[in-house]
């Protein structure tokens, strides 16, 4: 088992990663830090792992609710509905909320935990990929509001994160794939000597074995890691963390957030910040081939579905929350493992980025 | 004008108090820190102010969201219409809420800022005592669940709170006597010189005296801010605030939030604790008159209200959210200025603190 810990004072925590961790008693024993306990989950993580859970957990108060599977539940009402268990089942400020699932009922869960009665406890049980390297660390927690996305939510801590990478074994190729768009990214934006290894190991990745699987979990949450503890509010550097981010988040508008995950439209999204790195000479194109590369060996896509050949991209983009004062602000690459924010370059650029990727066939 | 200050490190903030502030725009533009503000106000307080307050504002974008007067709009429904209204206009990151009005106004317009886009700057105009002296400083922000109040909420510092006194000539008697309540607490809880000012000057309040009126307001910020200071987030201290809030809380839920006002409650609840005082010994008989009498020329009710005579007040007051593992803790007095909160009491003198008022004819 791997341990790191997420250095934010009063608010840090651990986060185990290995394989059986979900129904160890010991490590529930370690983090609860409570004796009233409520699972959060959705109805196919539920299936597979809610009763091994609450088996584990039968030393405490433990109640579970169950929401149905999908985005679409990642919703104030949703949020309501785990509220009216909490207090029918009369729980205090002192429980403990887990959420196990993936980046839904992670974020779900962590904004419910940081409303109730004005915050309680919570623990990550992430079961995706995309979950364990990435939403359940770093404390943002979010609903969907009809005109966007994450757009209510919070900044709440949680008290542990548990990774269990057997779980990753029965995840669906794609999602796997998509988590590893989010651990390409911390090569890309910060950690040159882990997007080498990763050149080296995608393979192994690719077909899940267990240790490179979990060098690279520890190294993405490492790097998620130090980012936060820098920048825990989002004032300035963590943004760096939104690599491919912006583009993604067009793609997944421009797609109604249907047909794509969202690893998928970060993947493409980086490739397309790369690209525009490129036009701005500040990467040659022999690196956009190695990240171009990367990623499809990930088994992500690099090129535009064809829904999106005749939809104003820029349009879309310029609707997302990380534009400021009316300018869009990117995340480029002036090397691999180095990036810039920045919203110091010519439209044009931008515009022609996305005229190549819009003309681009597959 | 007084100014104080809550001493929050970087999340420390002005109050100032005085007369015709509520269109100076003098004030906005120090504490906007923003371009673009949204006004939040009800139906009773904007009729009266929002055309005044928007033509202070003139300089910024600005736009206004008025929702219907009264306690049952404080919910997640309210503040979803206000971020639709917020994504209508494409307001961003760094925009700034404004809530004009009382505490229901304040905990929504807070609880909003504090979760739209995982937290934007607000600034708070109290129109009512009770919000001017309690719940426009200190944080504390909710909404209500259908299955308990201010279940649903967030600790969120405004970035500067204006208190106008001249709005509270216009205030109805009755909730202008509910805001006593509260100055009379700080009194009771930590400034027994504040506590033998009131007695002196309590008749000089009631008819809304412009200079005793500025001084207690600040006298009774100044209390709140040194504790909020000293526990931003209740884990201790801050909980002294809550001087007769749980027998009020019992009070309230008995009337469903009907027919008595918060502060009205309050004031009772805080004679109750006086009275459970006296039976445990800790404070004499004469302190006990003290206190009625104080309560009583302030034109706040003494005795429970009959629809309670035959409601078990126990049984509510255990669902009060201060209950912690079972024990419900309460704040009781050592003597004027000087209270503890503990769980270390006996039931029978709780119980028999009960018997006392549920017994009492007006």
């Amino acid at each position: 088992m791997r341990e790191i810990t997420v250095d934010l004072g009063p608010r840090s925590y651990p986060i185990y990663i290995g394989s059986n961790l979900l129904y160890s008693s010991e490590l529930y024993k370690k983090l609860a830090g409570s004796a009233e306990l409520m699972v959060v989950t959705d109805s196919n993580v539920g299936n597979l792992y809610l009763g091994g859970v609450l088996d584990a957990l039968s030393d405490f108060k433990v109640k579970s609710h169950v929401i149905p599977a999908g985005e679409v539940y990642k919703t104030l009402d949703s949020m309501n509905q785990i509220i009216n268990s909490l207090l029918s089942n009369r729980y205090g400020r002192s429980s403990c909320l887990i959420a196990l699932g993936g980046g839904v009922v992670g974020d779900l869960t962590g904004f419910t935990a940081a409303c109730y009665q004005r915050g309680i406890r919570f623990l990550q049980l992430p079961t995706t990929l995309l979950a364990q390297v990435d939403s359940s660390v770093g404390g943002k927690t979010a609903v969907n509001h009809a005109m966007g996305k994450n757009m209510i939510g919070a900044f709440h801590q949680p008290g542990g994160v548990i990774s269990d990478i057997s779980v990753l074994q029965t995840l669906p190729e794609r999602e796997f794939n998509s988590g590893l768009a989010e651990v390409i990214k911390y090569g890309l934006i910060r950690d040159q000597e882990f997007y080498e290894w990763l050149e080296s190991n995608i393979d192994n990745l690719a077909v899940k074995k267990a240790g490179p699987l979990g060098y690279a979990i520890e190294r993405s949450c490492l790097n998620k890691a130090a980012v936060v503890s820098k920048d825990e509010k989002e004032t300035g550097l963590r943004a760096i963390l939104n690599l491919g981010h912006t583009f993604g988040h067009a793609i997944e508008t421009g797609l109604d957030y249907q047909l794509w995950l969202h690893g998928e439209a970060v993947g493409l999204g980086m490739l397309m910040a790369a690209h525009m790195s490129m036009l701005m000479g500040w990467i040659p194109g022999s690196t956009l081939d190695r990240i171009k590369s990367l990623i499809q060996r990930a088994g992500l896509p690099v090129y535009l579905p064809e829904q999106l050949r005749n939809v104003n991209l820029r349009e879309l983009m310029s609707v997302d929350k990380k534009a400021s004062h009316g300018r869009l602000q990117l995340i480029l690459l002036k090397e691999i493992g180095d990036v810039v924010i920045t919203a110091d370059y010519d439209e044009s650029v931008l515009q022609e980025t996305i005229r190549f990727f819009t003309s681009l066939r597959t």
